[in-house]
């Protein structure tokens, strides 16, 4: 079961159209199906304060999208650079993030948190370049904050959100970071602040 | 006229094939044609060591990808979410950076360096969350070292890479950003590292 969120002074207002056109609604929490609030899709977002994360699907599954602030008129905006096109955003809730300079994780080369490790406490836009050993990345505990990690170098590909109040922080297989997720190929990891 | 470009120790493989297959070529300094070398296209990457930039066209124009170390086994890996999709890769050359902690630039609201203005040192996933009140940018100086200026937050979108050591680190109008920038839209902007 997961806790209630609620922030004072989130929020983020999500159009029916490209480009902040047609039908427009604001959150300051959680919505795990926008057919039940009236939309048919959202295809532009102003993220007006806070860190939130969308979902292709309703009740948060597949593809993720980390979204913070900032102006977001179409999907290509938001999307990253993915391995598949669907454009669809059927959830979003809000992302627990710690202080910028507390956030802190362990990644494992092996699944259930075996194998070689590294702490991680920045951001990285290549794994490689600070020394991991492998385009691979076998579990991970966040023990503070929320890390997003990406398929490839530079913050590109598939996205994952990794959170410490979630899962109590444990991401023991590639199979736990998403319903969307289908390889253990993760190549860039930075800290979501607020 | 550029200054020749000599490090040690830094070289890319590139493919002319997905996934690391078919004819491959390492380089160790900029190519401005990779078809004086033999290749078709480039559609694969290793970046083993060092910061890249790879351009859609021939003579460092067109879209511009930044390429830190790890792996890039498709079009969509490096290119990140762009408003065309081209898959092409004509033209690469390395990247001159600075220490991490030393990287430096101002961005200001007007072009020519006019207007409103904040220095940046650090990585910036949403200017918009750091204060910043718009989100274009008219003009920019980098002091010391290189970043990479996004379209999108979160580090998405068209990628325009600035480096102190061209054009003296000035760049003054968006039409001096890259041959391929449309636009003033900038919203993220973090270091390049080696």
């Amino acid at each position: 079961t997961q806790p209630t969120i609620s922030y004072q002074c989130i929020y983020v207002t999500v159009f029916e159209q490209e480009h902040f056109q047609g039908k427009c609604l604001e959150f300051t929490s959680e919505c795990c199906n926008i057919h039940n609030c009236g939309l048919d899709n959202i295809r532009s977002i102003r993220v007006e304060s806070g860190a939130w994360v969308g979902f292709e699907h309703h009740d948060f599954q597949g593809q993720q999208f980390v979204l913070e602030r900032g102006e977001y008129p179409n999907w290509e905006a938001y999307s990253g650079s993915l391995s598949y096109h669907n454009e669809r955003f059927m959830s979003l809730r809000p992302i627990y993030c710690a202080s910028h300079h507390s956030s802190r994780m362990m990644i494992f080369e092996g699944e259930n948190f075996t194998g070689r490790s590294t702490e991680l406490c920045d951001d990285y836009p290549s794994l490689r370049a600070m020394g991991w050993f492998t385009p691979e990345v076998g579990s991970m505990h966040v023990q503070c904050g929320a890390f997003v990690c990406y398929e490839y170098p530079g913050y590109r590909g598939q996205q994952y959100i990794m959170e410490c109040q979630r899962h109590s922080g444990d991401y023991q297989h590639w199979r736990n970071w998403g319903s969307h997720c289908q390889t253990p190929k993760i190549q860039s990891i930075r800290r979501i602040r607020h």
